[in-house]
């Protein structure tokens, strides 16, 4: 097996944590005998700094002559005051356009290793395995016209979707819940909102193509709650974009930091793996970030991009060894006990390394 | 004191928590001597089924005569199928507007007597005292353009905001905090929207009014997170319409219902005043509705509009006292333990009207 993987580290804690993904793929090659290689680029914050732009154009041909992307994190706050076509985030929404991969993967696990270090009581995570399809092309994020004018003070930005771009997301998540526990929940606001109607009449449609799939339908405010309250009752969410970002990051509670997280952005050119955690400049070079949610997007590489399936696994059950075994980054040392010990990025990433 | 109360109870349950919180309020003004009167309208799906329309024109001229407005839930599975416009919801953002407050006040505090009624641990949750101030007349609920063309197959909403109204919720929140902890936490999404980017520097403009409060950002979907792990951290939050809807929702889980969650909002003609729960068609009339949001509300009103704190607190402490005494609805009856007591809707007015 070959593939050929953009590596793009981007901010803040991206780096380190990439490099402990990068790491994992190079020793699940060596074990496998497949070969793997690395292109690096630059994109976000640092890439504005050297290049000027937060996509160079550099970056993103090498992106598309590759099998996969990997992406750290981009943000920096040295960029606050800019509008957002100039800001790093820019240039992830615009390799994601570039990329084409419409829907984002986001997986939400309870661990039992660190049911501790959830806000949420034990017996409420325990079990919860919920898999978000965020829609990743269309909504507020790429809705035009958009603009804020300074002269009038009046700013706006357009949520929009069409038939198509629902149908073509909703699809991915039928077909993953018929391969998991046959369930969607489908979340939009269409008790205010036309573009909610539009998606909510689209999804039920999709699922007639599906009928042994069961579609629940849920308001995004009732969502917010319900995910906390009964997240055992949730197998594949569908969203749309901006809900999918607000409610994929609250359900990093369940499994109890954010820093676990990772995603893989199927459907388009090029499959876009990026943990869901941002760039967190205020520890970056501390070591103190979690690679873990680096480590199991390169699992979703395996899966996704690779069809290792067996190997996807193997780095997930060493993720899970060595949680088992007590080791914590500080993220995930909350109501730490006995029997825990606390781990930098590195290390973290070598004893997954050894766990494999 | 006089008061004239104009009561829209709606549909589902509605009706049921609104006749507990008339209860209460008739209650204080004997106690005190004061005279409310209360004006009955119909609003929401009833007021489509008698009407036609979702506001009738005699339930509007009837609440712009009156010194506040209560109301209790709008929303009947039974319009589903129907465009926002025609919707019973469409009622509610009708009187909203036409009342003009733009300031949604919804406090959520976690009652010692309930931590058990939260999916969050107890330790997370202790004396926590969030006051949500939710912009309610903008972005998206109200921007144009906005449809669903079923021709073309696309749909568009509009979010937009502009100097003037930011500046006028920003106001209302630092008030606010000036009174309590002095710290105005405010949410938006930044990073992508210019919508956000309006609002955060208009934000941070008014911040200087207030040079004793001190102001935060945070992202919409960090805070998604924030606000679950470390919910003490916060004060008063500041956010646009859409993302005050998702995070008063999610907040409900820290005091374990949304069911006990009050709401006001000013700054317009008429005060408005409704629970933050909906409708819940499917325990309406089944005594299982939880009357303390609307009850609640009512000490808002006493707040708000009657310039009755110490009645308002005396309503709160009613509560408080009927909790701590073990009295549980069905939707704070999680984890129910030795000393606790299911009651009916009309039972727990009961009791809160006895401890008053
Ligand atoms: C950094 C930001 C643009 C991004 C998003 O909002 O999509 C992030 O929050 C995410 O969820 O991947
Ligand atoms: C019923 C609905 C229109 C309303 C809203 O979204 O504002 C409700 O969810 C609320 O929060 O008051």
């Amino acid at each position: 097996m070959r593939l050929k993987i953009a590596v793009l580290a981007g901010d803040g804690i991206g780096p380190e944590v990439t490099h402990q993904a990068t790491n994992i793929l190079c020793a699940v090659a060596e074990l496998g005998g497949h070969e793997f290689t690395f292109v690096e680029g630059l994109i976000g914050g640092i890439a504005i700094t050297e290049t000027g732009s937060p996509l160079p154009t550099a970056t993103l041909d090498a992106a598309l002559e590759c099998d996969a992307v990997l992406l750290g994190a981009v943000g920096d706050n040295k960029f606050n005051a800019l509008p957002p076509d100039k800001r790093p985030e820019a240039g992830l929404l615009q390799i994601r356009q570039a990329l084409g991969g419409f829907a984002n993967l986001r997986p939400s696990i309870a661990y039992t290793a660190l049911s501790e270090s959830s806000p949420l009581r034990p017996e409420v995570t325990k079990d919860v395995d919920i898999l978000f399809v965020r829609e990743l092309l269309g909504g507020l994020y790429f809705g035009a016209p958009r603009w804020w004018d300074r002269e009038s003070n009046e700013a706006i930005n357009t949520m929009r979707y069409t038939r198509d771009e629902v149908v073509r997301v909703a699809r991915v998540a039928f077909e993953l819940a018929s391969n998991r526990r046959q369930k969607v929940t489908s979340v939009d606001k269409a008790n205010v909102l036309e573009v909610s109607q539009l998606w909510r009449a689209t999804v039920t449609e999709v699922a007639k193509e599906y009928p042994s799939v069961t579609l629940e339908h849920q308001l995004v405010d009732s969502m917010a709650m319900h995910i906390m309250n009964i997240p055992r009752n949730f197998d594949v969410v569908l969203t749309e974009n901006l809900f999918g970002d607000i409610l994929s990051d609250e359900a990093g509670v369940i499994t109890g930091s954010l820093g676990m997280l990772p995603s893989a952005t199927i459907g388009g050119a090029v499959n876009l793996y990026e943990p869901v955690h941002g760039s967190a400049p205020d520890i970056a070079g501390t070591g103190k970030a979690n690679p873990l949610g680096a480590i199991l997007t390169a699992a979703m590489v395996l899966r996704h991009s690779a069809n290792l399936e067996q190997d996807a696994r193997a780095v997930e059950a060493a993720v899970n060894k060595v949680l088992d075994a007590g080791y914590r980054t500080a993220d995930i040392a909350r109501g730490q006990q006995p029997g825990q010990t606390p781990v930098s990025t590195q290390e973290m990433g070598k004893l997954v390394h050894q766990a494999l």
